[in-house]
This record gives C-alpha cells, sequence and structure tokens, in this order.
C-alpha cells in the first residue's frame, strides 16, 4: 500500500538523532521539504496544487465547488511526535489511491489541505494558516505577531520562498464540508478498544501568558526576607494549576518559562510562564484561569511580587455535526469520543463548514512526543476509514 | 579627581538600552572593549602590563617580588550592575594616582588585576581566571566546560584574540599580599551607616543542577493523573528552597531554569534548574543542600519523576587575615563585616595569599541588578581608604 511507501519517505525529515523527536516547525527546512514532498506526491496523482497566501496548501482532485475537504498538517511541536499532522496528510493521499483503485469517481470535487502553523509551536497562536484562511484572526493581527527570534511572520515566509499575501482565502468558498484524520492524543481509543474513533467535538482551551515581576538581587548577599523573588509566584501559581485542575477535572499545564536575567547567582527580574488551560465548557474554562489568576495574585502580595496575565489565544468549544459524524461512525461501529486538543477542524467548524475528525489509536496515550505511537495496522485502518467517509461523502 | 572621568568613559560599554543593565560577559565585545580600555589607562601610568594565558591582566607598578596586588574584574552578570567588578579596578587606577600626587614611592611593587570570568555567567564556574591562576582549578576542568552555545573556553579566548595557554600563573610567586575593593552586595553599611567596610571572610557558597525528569506529553489530552510532569517537582522544590533558608536564616535561590521543550500545549520532558546556596559555614549548607535533595526526591516520588543533583561548583568559607583586616579598618574606623558573595579574593585567600577586601557603601542594597548602585561621594572616600591601604602596605 502506498501509504508504508509515503510513510518511510518523511520519517526522517526533521528528526532529532539524540531525542528521535521532530522538530518540524513552520518554514524551517524541514518543514518546507515536507511541503515539496506533498507538492511531488499532488503531481504524481494529477491532483491540482493551489497555494495560499496564509502558507496553505490546497490538493484538488475534481473541479467545481460543494468539495469534501480532508487533509491536516504538517508542522510539529518542538520535539514533536511522528503522528500528529503528518499521519492525516498522508492518510489523506493514500485515502485518494484507495479510492482510485476502487474504480471510484467522485461526483463532488474531493480536495486535501495541509494547513500552516497548526501547533502554535512559533507564534504562540495555535492554527494560524487555517485562522487567517477562514478571517477568524485579522491579517492585522497576524502582523502584530513575533517569534522567538523576533521577526514577524510575513518575514519568515518571504525568507522561505513563499509569496505571503496574509487574509481570509478563495479556496474556502469551494468547500462543502471537511473530515481530519488525527492520531488520537489521549487514551479513549485504548479505554474502548478500537482502532478507529470519531470525535464529537472539541473542549474550549486557550494560552495565557503570565508575566511575574519582581526585582533582580544578588543571589548570596540578598537576606531572604529582602528579597521580591518571581520565581516564587510562579512556582506556587504552578502547583495551583495543577491542583485546580486535578480537584475540578479538567487540564492546565505550565510547559513553557523563561526566567530574565536567567542567571544561576541573580533572583530573577521576571519570569514569564505560559498556562494551557482546557476544560469541558467554555464556563469551565473561564473558572479556572480566574481561579489561577487570583491565587497568583494573591502568592504575589506575600512575595511582593506583581503578576499580569494575558490571554494570548482562546478557543471557544466546538461541537462537531453530529450528523456528519453519525454517519461516518455508523458503518464501521466507530465510538464517538471528545478531544481536548485543538485542530484545524476546529477553526473550519467555527467558520461554518459542516465538519468531523476521524482519530486513530495510540497505543501510549502520549503526544507531542518522541513516545506518540500508532501501529501499521491501525494507521490502514483509518486510511480504509477515511477512503469510505470520502466516497460516502463525494458518491 | 581621575575616578569620575574613568568611571564616565566606561560607563556606556555593554549596557542595555532598555533595561539599563549591564551585559559584559567574558570574552564578548562588551568586554574586550573594557580590556582595552584598562590596557590604555595602564600605558598611560607607565605601568607594565602583563597578559597571562588564563585571560588575566597584571598592571605592575616597581619591579621585584612581594608585591601588593589590588584589583578586582570587568566582566558582569547578565543584565548586572555597573560597580560589582568595574568599581574595583577603576579604584585601583584612581588610588595609583593619588599616591603618585602624594609623591609616594613604593618600597614594594604594587599590582593591580583584573581577573577573567569572575562571575561565572559563561561557564557557570565563578572566579574561573583567578581559579586557573592558582590552580585551584586545573586546565583539564576547564577545558571540558561548555558556555551556553556549546564552546569550550580556549576557543572562545581564541576568537577574542587571546592566545590561552591554561594553568598556574607565573606571577602569583611575586605577590604578597591580595587587597579587592567592591561594591557592597548587601545592606550592612547602609545599617551600619558607614561609607566604607573592611570584610572578615566570605560564607561557603556553591551551585548545584538539579535535573528534573518526567515525560513529554500533550498538555490538553493528556489526564493529570496520567502525567509526569517535571516542572511541578521543580516548584516545589523551588518553594521549598526559599522555606529551607528562611527557617535557618542561610540564603538559596533558583534563578537560572531551562526546561525542555519548553512548548506552551507540551507537559515538560525535563526541566533543569540550578540552586545557588550559601550558608554561615561549611556544615550549614551541607545540611541545606542535602535537605533540599531530599524534598525534591520525595515531591518526585508524588510526581512519578526523577531527581538528579549534580555539583557544579563548591567553595569553603573563607576567613580572611584577621590582622590585616585590623591594620586596615583601624585608621578609618571602618566596620568589619561578612559577605556572603564570592570573589576572586577568596580564591587567592584559598590559595595561601594573605588576603582582604574592602567594601563601598551600597545604597540600595540591591546588586547583580541595573539597580545596584554607589553615591559618588562613597566611591571617592573608597579610593582613598584603599590608597592609604595600599601606601600602608607598600611602604
Amino acid at each position: 500500500m502506498t501509504f508504508e511507501r509515503m510513510w518511510a519517505d518523511i520519517a526522517p525529515v526533521g528528526r532529532s538523532a539524540s531525542s528521535q523527536g521532530y522538530f518540524r516547525q513552520p518554514y524551517t527546512s524541514a518543514e518546507m521539504e515536507l511541503r515539496s514532498w506533498f507538492a511531488e506526491e499532488c503531481a504524481r496523482r494529477g491532483l491540482e496544487l493551489e497555494r495560499d497566501g496564509n502558507g496553505n496548501l490546497v490538493a484538488w482532485w475534481g473541479s467545481g465547488d460543494d468539495a469534501v475537504l480532508t487533509g491536516s498538517h504538517l508542522d510539529s511541536v518542538l520535539d514533536g511526535g511522528a503522528y500528529d499532522g503528518p499521519l492525516g496528510v498522508v492518510s489523506s493521499l493514500a485515502a485518494v489511491d484507495v479510492l482510485t483503485e476502487r474504480g471510484f469517481h467522485p461526483r463532488r470535487p474531493i480536495a486535501i489541505g495541509v494547513f500552516a502553523d497548526e501547533e502554535g509551536s512559533r507564534y504562540g497562536l495555535g492554527c494560524l494558516g487555517s485562522q487567517l484562511a477562514t478571517g477568524l484572526t485579522t491579517p492585522d493581527q497576524a502582523r502584530a505577531l513575533r517569534d522567538r527570534g523576533g521577526r514577524p511572520l510575513e518575514e519568515v515566509m518571504a525568507d522561505a520562498g513563499l509569496e505571503p499575501a496574509l487574509g481570509r482565502s478563495a479556496w474556502l468558498d469551494r468547500v462543502g464540508c471537511y473530515v481530519e484524520l488525527h492520531v488520537e492524543q489521549g487514551r479513549n481509543l485504548i479505554d474502548r478498544d478500537a482502532a478507529v474513533g470519531v470525535a464529537s467535538g472539541i473542549w474550549p482551551h486557550g494560552r495565557w501568558r503570565f508575566d511575574f515581576d519582581g526585582e533582580a538581587n544578588h543571589a548570596g548577599a540578598t537576606r531572604m526576607e529582602d528579597r521580591r523573588d518571581p520565581m516564587l509566584t510562579f512556582a506556587m501559581t504552578a502547583l495551583a494549576a495543577d491542583e485546580e485542575a486535578r480537584r475540578t477535572g479538567q487540564r492546565a499545564t505550565f510547559g513553557r518559562i523563561e526566567a530574565t536575567p536567567n542567571g544561576t547567582n541573580a533572583v530573577p527580574s521576571r519570569v514569564a510562564a505560559w498556562l494551557d488551560a482546557r476544560c469541558e465548557n467554555d464556563a469551565m474554562l473561564g473558572d479556572l484561569v480566574a481561579t489561577l489568576e487570583k491565587r497568583a495574585g494573591e502568592r504575589a502580595g506575600l512575595d511582593r511580587t506583581s503578576v499580569t496575565v494575558t490571554a494570548e489565544s482562546l478557543s471557544a468549544a466546538v461541537d462537531f455535526d453530529p450528523d456528519l459524524a453519525a454517519r461516518i461512525a455508523a458503518p464501521g461501529g466507530w465510538p464517538i469520543i471528545p478531544t481536548q486538543a485543538g485542530h484545524d477542524a476546529g477553526i473550519l467548524s467555527t467558520a461554518g463548514i459542516p465538519t468531523a475528525m476521524l482519530f486513530v489509536r495510540n497505543p501510549t496515550g502520549i503526544s507531542h512526543s518522541p513516545e506518540e505511537h500508532a501501529e501499521m495496522a491501525d494507521c490502514l485502518a483509518g486510511v480504509e476509514a477515511l477512503a469510505d467517509t470520502l466516497a460516502e461523502l463525494a458518491r
């Protein structure tokens, strides 16, 4: 099957020899190599490749409107897994091959999308490509973003040889529905003993930057009682995030931190840390973040530091089209499960496009890590399920 | 007085326009510019400049042995203050000018040392230049060090145009005693209402790297109870360090932290953090670090993470020569005070050279920060006190 060949082709791209994890940040050489690979695979199948000004790629099988769009993304988090994103893209190409072998002729066009910067690992805003394509993020909002090196999006895109033209994408008007296949990032399919599942919706989630400000000072000569150490305020807040998320059955993480000046023998002047929080519903998410801001502020009073909380992104709850989900799940008897992870599917759904997601079982339950995995048999079951879905929708 | 002119000359070098703090890391262009400036000031006074293979500079007034050495360092911590280091170097040059104006002819040679990499901001080991000069650190130990960019010391020195030849320095045999003037980094002189003080000794201190290892995972899709999050183990350890140091009246700081992969939407696989700890005596320091290692390990058990503690440097307690201190303090009636900060004076004392330190009052009590300060009148009082000391010792 073509899936195995394609999977082997891209396996080395952007892989770290030390961690075995992937570094496929948007517009880096590794990610650009995957884009070229995708263009070649499309040419090989006679799919017409469209490049929009937001960094997204859309490959067309057939012409006209009301298309059935599938696809995913090729970028990764820092030191991520092989499956998150590329599994959906490779499965989409393989599903087209399955349909061709079956002699299937789509009545509606079928398209494969590769969305730019899904992980938000470069600009701190997830799904940047689909956000721009749908207009949910404006060009001016995107232009205000900077990567860790201080560089704006359009400059980075142009340096990578692209021609940026940010704003709503014309291809969106040709899309009738969207189906994204993705590796599962939790344990629902392990618990249900199923190779494939269908998503009911996405938990609301967001990112908040916490700036803890104190006073730089000598780590040896300054009495403990004379300090205003923001690392302590951060530490209590990180423990509070864990405690509150456990208590309420939700999710809260501080995975990114930057201390200033970050010297061993200096009390920091500032600690910036990013909260990732996700909850069952919008109200619970609001409550969780408000509780953490309150607890951080209380500790800041004790530490004589201050804390400023800035929402960097916020994605409301997404309920996927229930009829579409039922129609996809029924033939294979696949379970319908929720997800806590953001996806381009959430963006397209929010933009009013009937959307569904297929998940492939991940036996480690681990994602955003080199440990992320999917068995080949499950991947091939995913390709068959996606091919069946596309055939059902495009016939 | 020449002090003001010299102080104004070096004020812009390596200063950040945003923080007003100094970035004078060893062998950077800013620090190299200060070395050139020092060489010019020596030439202007007819002092003979000696460059050793460890990056140290020694300027000689007079020939022969049993010299009275003074001086300090020109490098800074990241975003440090103007005074820590340069105050001692500029005051030494100004003290030579005072003695010259007084028509003083030293019977013993007077020398001014500029020690390399005192802060340890580049290689994580404080006083690297004096450590190598005295043999307390061996060339092989120094060669094993890497800066944050992964570069070894000799390569960095050679790139800066120096000729590295690591190992014990010949000039050390010509030194009879050492007196270092330094800005105070605590509040002893504020509390005692004195412009100048004399050091009794240095608290034992060291740096320990804490590696907290867990498991990278998706920040949204992973249930709290399925995580092994090393950020939580770090957070509890940072709070424990503050708590234990307060309880025992000692000092403990986590000012430097590096999370891996440091992404907002990933549970970290590893958090490395550096403990700076300082205590009244060696036994208390050992107890403090052991207590923190134990508490970190207990929390790691709860978090299903692990913790590894590596001593990166350890400086035993230093008692300066009490006779020398009394002789220096008596004429001006200066108070004798302890310090918690490491200095090249501690290294030379440990190497068997009778050593003393003069402190100049810091009205903010803050150091290793742009807030570090000394009033000009106090600086000039420091120059006079140093000139008197050199005259007393070299006559």
